[in-house]
């Protein structure tokens, strides 16, 4: 299989924080992309890097070949997909769409539609990690589509992440479980943000809980990270601004109307990100969710 | 300071699934206690392990020696607690009540004024885990109160958990720390609980979701051993009941609302617990309150 | 002003269970109409009348006339304005839409802009009342754009309803003030469930509790009518159905996110109108959100 | 059944700005209490209409008379009862408690129980109406308890209220009934608040919202006074203070757990009324919970 990957033209549409590094992974691992980004200054790295710098989507779309698109919302990637001079009708016949941004299942379902128009086939790779993760190739990578074109990508896959987990042939699937992680996480940083706020008022050190709780019961990376932002009640600089958090339970509510299933605490977590917008807060991490429930008691 | 505790009468009341192994613990560690329980027969298999069983609770705090207590709740501590017959009268001046239970901070606060009445001294010790852990010497416990105290039984505290975690003075501390965790375990189940209907009406496996996440991001206890059980939709036999769950929540508001620190999650978890109580759930554990997330998505 | 009107061509879109009703009010006030509906059929007890039935929206959009929408929903509405057939450019110049159904206060916008380039105008006239209320010329109207066009329109306005309340000229202000309506309309109706719940498990008679709060503190169309259905736990028929309200709570949450004000008991209705989808009751009033609650506390 | 009335010996106990007016009624009908109150001088008014003023509870208790309490909360209604010097022991056989604060039902079934083991009746009549409202006879009054005492005071009630339902012979019901309506009136506050923050962010003025609703859909009384005071964002002098208000969702909340019957709504009131204690706004009208909203949405 290896084999078959080096001789694979690859792409990568969308070089931003987090398809940089993994532009960048690739070409690490012997594979070189033709990239492409709108704001053309920021591909000058990976040029450096032996990388092909295309002026459009479509040329860095392979006809048969595979690409990566690593993009900001639902919009940004269809509107590379779809149309003309969109990827689709560029890879044609046999041509893969690795989709990784975070979007709405139905999306990914209407694109892996779209793309079999033109014989192509979309497999969805939405992966979890913040662009430090991206860098040391510490993604966990989340996929769904067709099982041929999954063998196929896999050693592009194992090079910019380190595991895969695959949840069957749906397109929609793997973005369904990457808005379940995303909204956990929200959820973990309200349930600390709430209790680390009783025990401030109790007249305890939050830090000692979170310490005590990160190194226990909770010991795991989203806490630990999280845990100590929210207990030092530090929210900059931003992994991933409270407008992408905001962006992302919407999609999760979106996604939980669609297919009725009530989730109140992502309901919660909603109304906390609004009223972080509401009061200024558009360029903190989105753990300054948790900020909203220090103003709710009264603290600071 | 081994040698000091060697030599210190200890008692132990309340021998149920946790205060049983608790004891058993003592003796494994060459401390035999004299132990009382409300219902005699629970201390057969102790007397079979030499510890001296008593008929009050009195009889099990001796005079400026040492008493654990792990019983149901509030009023049951209280009730050993106060009076003419009551565990500080017996216990008299340097002794010490380790209180084991997870009981309101301002019930801990109550206690220790009570004991210092009679010249003695009342830590807070609370713990995590369940009877299993405590048998496995694997409670993580949380101490306050007055520092002397707490170095004096910490050989005790030694034998029968695996980490101390301490903060500070104020008796009520530990409980309130306590009560942090058993909030932020219900919210975790609350979040899985969310997410894995929504997976699961979105043609998902749960059980897949639910492995992805406890051996990446959220790959901690509580998320492994609740994530399973939810996944899974299983919830009995308990290894915490779901009334013991809804009175923890319970003091979790009681104290939020006296320190003023709102707490909405744990307003939505107090409503799961009541209404799996109002389904007829008392004898599941506490983590079937995701039962009420499958109902109110239709799901089984 | 009346002469004025009484010239005026008017037109109707949507002949639904709130169209009809209204364009048989018009002719009733001397005002005869040309209409449309999809479904031709729906437009025979008004042919009967001597309304005008054409056979496309743009043909009931006179030149520099009136024409009242009443459909569906925002696609809807935005199906027949927009286009080479739409009823904007058939409208032209000074021709006034009077867009009567609840949609996105930004959709409203949206349209405004629409019409505008063809020199029409849009009055959003958006109203509250049920079918019978719509017959018997009772709908409370609220309305916004250009005040002149308002002025123009009025006749038609008081020939269909007993009331009018303006909103100024912004044209997505009406729709605010409509989705604020049928918000509090949903919050009255949980917290009537949710009281009425607890005290039947009390032990008392909920119409009983019923009757004292809608002849005293709640004394208003909105308690008496949604007050008796859900103290009598009756759902059916529809007066507007469950999926409608539903539809109407996504537009809150969606613009209270445009404008970043949290609504944390729009969140809540929005769960238990999904979770009654979930449950089969698409059929049913949306009062029957109040049978979610009386799940949660285990009656019936 | 008057002339019976007019030789009863009547007793009123508590003489806040609910009681006074209420015995200020009794004279103004023909009826002189006797009254006692905790600050003595707040008697000196009535004194001047020739009530008579006693110094304890028990002397306000006339033996197998009635005497009514107005007082702060369950334990002060408690404190006076229950004892050798309590009014259950001082009024004795026949004897009959009207006890109008707003207590917790369980409260009241066991002051019930507790009166009968002196031959005396309980009967719970809860009042609707602030102090303005009492000074006018205006109240209305939730009664539950035994048929022929509920007859008995009948002539009692009709000096201070308007208007009395019955709730049957469970001591507990006109308390819940009475907790019902708190609850209501809270929702439909924080309904208000929610909708014309939506309003005022979307560019309307929130009192035009408000006088629509209040004169149409929610011509009520609850909406009328309480609207006025969320839209002019006007919270002091309080009616009924913030603590107070708390004091009431507690105690619906505590009586949801007991008959397990979820109660999200009255978890939401809870939270915006312990963080506006957080803000320091214990001074102010519980209306004030509405100021809760206006900070998430950053206004003001």
């Amino acid at each position: 299989m290896d084999v078959t990957v080096m001789n694979e033209s690859v792409g990568v549409i969308g070089l931003g924080s987090m398809g940089a590094p993994i532009a960048a992974n690739l070409i690490a691992a012997g594979i070189i992309p033709t990239v492409w980004n709108r704001t053309a200054t920021k591909a000058d790295a990976l040029r450096q890097k032996k990388a092909k710098v295309v002026s459009s989507p479509a040329e860095a779309a392979p006809r048969g070949g595979l690409v990566i698109t690593m993009l900001a919302d639902d919009t940004a990637v269809e509107g590379v997909v779809v149309g003309r001079d969109g990827i689709a009708a560029s890879l044609g016949p046999n041509g893969v769409h690795i989709s990784m941004s975070t979007i709405a299942p139905s999306t990914a379902r209407r694109l892996a539609e779209y793309h079999s128009e033109y014989g192509g086939i979309y497999v969805a790779a939405p992966v979890f990690g913040r662009p430090d993760n991206a860098a040391q190739r510490q993604l966990v990578i989340c996929t769904s589509g067709p099982a041929g074109a999954k063998a196929r990508i896999r050693r592009i896959l194992d090079a910019v992440g380190r595991a895969v987990f695959d949840f069957g042939e749906d397109p929609g699937a793997a973005n369904v479980a990457k808005l379940c992680g995303n909204f956990m996480i929200g959820a973990a940083m309200e349930a600390m943000a709430e209790a680390f706020a009783m025990a401030e008022k109790s007249g305890l050190e939050r830090t000692q809980v979170a310490d005590m709780f990160t190194k226990t019961l909770f010991a795991s990376p989203v806490y630990q990270i999280y845990g100590s932002a929210i207990a030092a009640k530090k929210h900059s600089p931003p992994g991933f601004t409270l407008p992408l958090g905001l962006k992302d339970i919407e999609l999760v509510l979106k996604t939980s109307g669609e297919v009725r299933s009530p989730m109140p605490l992502a309901g919660l977590l909603r109304d906390r990100l609004i009223s972080g917008l509401a009061k200024g807060r558009d360029e903190m991490d989105w753990s300054a969710l948790a900020l909203g429930v220090l103003d709710e008691a009264g603290l600071k």
